[in-house]
């Protein structure tokens, strides 16, 4: 057992670089802990040249991850490039077909072809694992498929884009408008290059939709969630929320209903005094509820080289201590299409109307909602200098269909200024 | 690979019948996780007729659960039925001995007897995995051992007793004093038989010292662990501190400092808006600190039925799952001594006084603690009706052995009406 486990890394961006620092400081450690050593035998990244910063001079060097991920001397394949195509799919295909694990913190590749790359795997007999690709430091892919394996999941729940969270604390803390506070986090580099994978929700639904089938042993559904960005929060509602009691917050829900699976990841209102109302700033956090355990709360970092290698190292050490697992927790072959809801959970809802400041105006609403059967648990008029007067109700619990049919009524009643917002509240 | 996995249970209380409902209800579930089928064969407990809400119609009884240990048609010992000594761990000797995994919930025999336990089941070549022995349903065991593997863990802080947290939060919300809140913690159910466990810090202690050994790499040392319960907390400190934006907490505290390994279960201030400072009742929180992953919490509930059986059937999963680690993460034999520190690192204090009501009086405290090297951050004297003057003091930071000289000197000044409070402030 002192055979030396050697890791090919493809990609040296902020990940990479930060899995090749821990493999060189704590190489004592890891052996100790592992009961076999760890090196890195080979590398592949974009440019040969740059300085990253550390000694990369004993590393064999390839131009290309799928050469580097078939060498004869690379154990285990870890792919950081990313890219739910090209590079990353060839190399980790490579990787499998040649019989090696592979670890990688590639959420839209195992979002868009998960299934296809769990099946492989485990024909092959090797592991995939992607510990990184969710929530980077929180070790959640672990809790879920192995610390929480003996329940049935009930609900996963969370906040899994820094930026967004970022630019939404800097809304509500500085009093930012949303392109102020987006171009705060730009100029810090927090946003991806491709702004909608961030503030469009797309890289948090990624990783929830991998979590999702993990809980509950259905095949990864991306192209079913609900995805909804923050472009449309603004400040106003972060203020009327924070008044009775909520912080907005882009949410990631995966519940299994009577209806099929739920899969939204959207700004959602939840309790300023929950866990997910405290969470200010970059950190990540995923709730899982499970009906033996109740409810676990995971909290920390969700980028950055150091958690997001720390994972990474995470599971290359239980491919070392020779852990064997299906890649989503139970074999691909038996996860289950997961039919997708055809209508969301029921929920409170935050409603925000600017109406006309005219007798009346109110009661035409509140005519509105209860046609459809909507029942309101509170109001706030607010005090108004001008002709509209913002109004806020907070709804008792509601199915969305209702909530949908009275606010494409409610332009009808001519009493509306603006179009109304509607956010839903989480319970949490 | 159906070959069942036979679980052998003793001790059914709360825990083992949790254990068993889950087993009987997620058949299904748990068969397809890990790829082959658990299922419960003998069990043992105190009363054999006790109504348990659970059907054991189907399992062997002994009256021992030394000889359930060592049944051949028992694959995985569960050890659910408490205490350091006696049969718990001579049943858990017995299981090794025949070559039995065992899981168990039971921190105060793995504090005491870890290394010995360790050694033989590592020898022996089974696992002896403990996850429900610390903070309840939380997998932390996992996450520390696991998740976080590729880390130099530089501190491990937690609250850990749920039922010192409840007391402390009850005086906190409802104005109680210790004993008021002691009493209808009590009443409900939530105080061992012996109390001492609970609000003496022994139990939360126990648990700790499990997390200081996979953090450090050392053997377990509970008996080097500085333990100070909750019994001395005052409403007035809990109310003081709140004002200076603190909560008081039962924290514990393990790091590796260059005086050695410090080990503390104590009373500590932590920031109010904090993750630890915003944990109210019976709810557990563990907080992990490493080189890469900066820092990372986990939340959940600390007891219970579902929760701890929910944390057995992780490590029962992880088991038939084929998995294999040694019992404190790296082999026990690897594993140092833990030379204790012998003064626990600097930190602010919290000092509360009750002066006497003339002039000078401050400022002889004030000279005290300027000759022991200690400067003062914010000071804040209170109203008084009578002639005992409550004056805090935040200290910034300092040495312990200078916190102490000042306390044993300030008698002396003869300006105190009572004895000294100092509690330490944890950076969270």
């Amino acid at each position: 057992m002192t055979d030396t486990l050697r890791l090919g890394i493809a990609g040296l961006g902020t990940v990479g670089t930060g899995v090749v620092k821990i493999v060189q400081r704590h190489a004592e450690l890891l052996s100790r802990r592992c009961g076999r050593p760890i090196a890195i035998t080979a590398i592949s990244a974009r440019s040969r040249d740059k300085d990253r910063g550390v000694n990369l001079r004993h590393y064999a060097w390839e131009d290309d991850p799928v050469v580097l991920a078939r060498r004869p001397d690379v154990d285990v394949f870890v792919e950081l490039m990313g890219g739910a195509d090209g590079p990353a799919k060839a190399a980790t295909e490579a990787a499998i077909a040649a019989g090696k694990h592979v670890v990688t913190a590639n959420k839209a590749m195992l979002a868009h072809h998960g299934q296809a790359l769990a099946e492989a795997a485990e024909a092959a007999g090797v592991n995939l694992r992607f510990e990184a690709a969710v929530a980077g430091g929180i070790p959640v892919v672990k809790a879920l498929t192995e610390g929480l394996a003996g329940n049935a999941v009930t609900r996963v729940m969370g906040v899994m884009n820094g930026t967004c969270n970022y630019i939404l604390t800097r809304m509500d803390d500085a009093g930012l408008t949303y392109e102020e506070a987006f171009a705060e986090a730009d100029g810090l580099g927090y946003v991806e290059a491709d702004p909608e994978l961030d503030v469009g929700g797309i890289d948090a639904g990624h990783k929830l939709a991998l979590l999702a089938s993990i809980a509950f042993g259905t095949r990864v559904s991306f192209d079913d969630m609900k995805l909804e960005g923050i472009g449309k929060v603004s400040i106003d509602d972060i203020r009327r929320a924070g008044d009775l009691g909520y912080k907005i917050k882009l949410l990631g829900v995966a519940q299994m209903t009577g209806r099929g699976l739920e899969q939204r990841m959207t700004p959602c209102l939840v309790p300023s005094a929950s866990p997910l109302g405290q969470l200010v700033g970059g950190t990540n956090m995923v709730v899982i509820e499970g009906d033996a355990v109740e409810q676990i709360v995971l909290r920390g970092p969700g980028a950055g080289e150091g958690p997001t290698a720390s994972a990474v190292m995470g599971d290359v050490c239980d491919i070392v201590r020779g852990m064997k697992l299906p890649v989503f927790g139970q074999p691909a072959e038996t996860l289950a299409p997961a039919p997708p809801a055809n209508a969301e959970s029921p929920a409170c809802f935050y409603l925000r109307l600017e109406l006309v400041d005219k007798p009346g105006a109110l009661a035409k609403v509140a005519t509105v909602l209860g046609e459809n059967g909507i029942s309101i648990d509170r109001m706030r008029q607010y005090d108004h200098p001008g002709a509209h007067a913002p109004v806020l109700i907070v709804t008792h619990k509601t199915a969305r269909p209702n909530l949908d049919a009275a606010l494409s009524a409610l332009p009808g009643t001519g009493v509306l200024t603006g179009a109304p917002v509607a956010l839903r509240i989480e319970e949490v």
